[in-house]
């Protein structure tokens, strides 16, 4: 048996309380074990909705709710706002400001971010999406950017002011362009005396061949021609080859461009590497059937760090995915403990969805697929239902409500602190 | 008359978007002005409730609205971000930053901040709440104070941490003594496992004879003892001595205390120094009863900002007297245009409100006074009331039901740029 010392539960220590730190927790609610979440934000994200967040369509505290909150009933749980810097794998100790604890299993569910493919540099010009903080900040850029056209004197650099690019058609990238340009041809209407928001560009960009490469050719190119109609332009098998404060070069091309949004690649969080075992290219940590590295059955990777296969592929970076992974961790942790032989980790696959703006969504569940209006309501059902268990869901319905009869946007605020 | 030149409108310069400034352009909608509206801020903030969301009851955005959307069908508006550094009352001139705007009639409506009496190294240690951004700040604070507690191994540490001054019982003052009081014995429990939450002491501190020295005494009476059924301690005709990261020094004693929050003074907005005319002690400029400024019948200054008299004293500073002074220049400056002698303020009582907390308040309307359960109804009923024209007051309406019957807080949020 691993981890647990006669006399006393086994301890638990899980760093992250994203859906697969979470789930994790809450699947252990009646298992013998003392469990302690790590965060270094004091609040759950419900991160399907970070786009909404940062294009002014719901407040920030709607898609988000504190841990604490989340787990007060459950005793055998302590919730710890810190930020861990390092793990010790057989000390079995975990470091954390001038904290050492220890643990007996340990769950390291601390997500990815996104890559910028060696060019750092290029991250305070071209935000990502991560944290509700990235999204506040998305938020303050967007909506200064047509503020800034508005006071310039030249027409030339309005334009500017009113040219977005965004890097990265995956699921967020597409999100974002969808909605940035449902605000600037709907949202803003008759609202600016001086330019006319509509003649804003949104300039999408793809290095790979098409858009929502996980999803079915048929689909991508749906999604495409859904951008399209909603004023997308899509730029498709050309990289990013520099990116600066006046604009980007897209392949040979450069772009004016005052705002460029980053949703492409990923990037493990570096808490990964201190592990000392292998990872893939993008610095996400291979783990077993049980979820476990090599050579540690007690320590555990799930969630988006985690690169595990599945008999159709590789385990997509989703919800779903990490919630599955979370609970899978429960249960090895569960059958350790009884010592029992743990079941191997099987992705249940239930779809791929991806919105795309007012009306347009693509969904792929396996053999069904659809796109349009139809996939929009499908989208809009799902998200509710999974948004249940937030206290917030009314009001992120009244918000969605409100927007769809009057395309406008209940969180258009820009504070010093997104700025 | 006054401003107008010759074959076009007059032109109408309005600094500060808040409910003087607002009310003065609505007014001005039929009228044959051009309004060029500045703000530095790109929205308008229903102030009464901004301890709500200081105290994590709202969301940030439910209280906040886009200028540019609340005026987008207002034609004879134009809204402007910005920061006005300087007015040149003989030039009719307005500088902000490279832009110099003319003007033949000026509206300055930036309002007051708090004032730390000749100490402003204090403003770091003790934020006050005036915008969005300081409430962001406050809740982070709050939230942020517990968290530290809860992390605290030493005892007496973590006491710090969990005690809170606030600074002047003015009704800011008072809703977030009451508020947090709530936080601490409601909202909070059983989220903790080393700390009680219950064991914070929330500390009112001021320097007059009692608290809400705007009302009658013996409302100021209910309202403290309101305030001590809550759980908050009061401390009278005592001012503030020394502040700093451990505490604060209240007459001769030094209070430890981590955090401190500043609701004290009247600092008039820096600007109003710049028209050259007479201000008060605390800097806000004196008006006469059209309004204007002396020597300068086309500058006007309105809100909070303007030190005004009628019949019953000193006009004070709360949201219905900016409106209606904010009316009153409107009709001045159609008055002066149709070149009509422009009728004198008066200004109406309709009474003062305030809440402490949970089913606590007071309420004086004249000849009426009124305090406990049936003051906070009123209270809430006014407050929906006049949040009517803020798409989201449905979305506060659910908050506030939901934290009624739960206690909870929805906006319990703490990202970086709060910090």
């Amino acid at each position: 048996m691993t981890g647990a010392r006669p006399g006393r539960p086994a301890r638990l220590v899980v760093i992250g309380g994203g859906f697969a730190g979470l789930w994790a927790v809450r699947a252990l609610r009646a298992a013998p074990v003392e469990i302690l979440l790590i965060d270094r934000h004091n609040h759950h994200v419900f991160q399907p909705l970070l786009y909404q967040v940062a294009t002014a369509g719901l407040a920030a505290p709607s898609i988000a709710a504190p841990l604490r909150h989340i787990l007060r009933r459950q005793r055998n749980v302590t919730v710890q706002l810190a930020e861990v810097e390092r793990i010790d794998p057989v000390a079995r100790q975990v470091f954390a400001g001038s904290q050492v604890i220890d643990f007996d299993f340990l769950l390291l569910a601390t997500g990815v971010s996104h890559a910028y493919f060696g060019h750092d540099d290029w991250a305070g010009q071209a935000p990502g999406l991560k944290t509700l903080s990235d999204a506040l900040k998305i938020r303050a850029r967007i909506l200064t950017a047509f503020e800034h056209a508005e006071s310039c004197a030249d027409a030339g650099e309005a334009q500017q002011h009113l040219t977005f690019v965004i890097v990265g058609a995956g699921p967020t990238g597409v999100e974002l362009a969808g909605t940035l340009a449902e605000i600037s041809r709907h949202t803003l209407k008759n609202e600016f005396r001086r330019i006319d928001p509509a003649h804003a560009r949104v300039i999408l960009v793809e290095a790979g061949p098409r858009v929502l490469p996980a999803f079915t050719p048929e689909l991508s190119a749906s999604a495409q021609r859904q951008l399209e109609r909603l004023g997308v332009t899509v730029r498709t098998g050309l990289p990013i080859t520099h990116v600066d404060a006046s604009g980007v070069r897209i392949g040979a091309e450069f772009v004016p461009a005052r705002t460029v949004l980053w949703a492409a690649g990923v990037s493990a969080s570096p808490l990964a590497s201190t592990l000392g075992v292998p990872q893939d290219r993008s610095g996400r940590v291979i783990v077993g059937t049980d979820l476990s590295i090599p050579g540690h059955p007690e320590i555990f990777v799930a969630g988006d760090l985690a690169a595990v296969s599945s008999s159709s592929g590789p385990v997509p970076g989703i919800a779903p995915a990490a919630k599955q992974m979370g609970r899978h961790v429960a249960r090895v942790i569960s059958a350790r403990i009884a010592t029992k032989p743990p079941p191997p980790f099987r992705y249940r696959n239930f779809g791929l969805l991806a919105t795309i703006g007012r009306m347009a969504a693509v969904v792929d569940l396996g053999p069904l697929h659809f796109s349009g209006l139809l996939a929009w309501w499908f989208w809009l059902l799902a998200h509710v239902y999974f948004l249940i268990g937030f206290r917030n869901r009314l009001v992120v319905l009244i918000d969605w409500a409100g927007a769809y009869w009057t395309y406008q946007r209940s969180a258009r605020i820009v504070t010093e602190e997104g700025k």
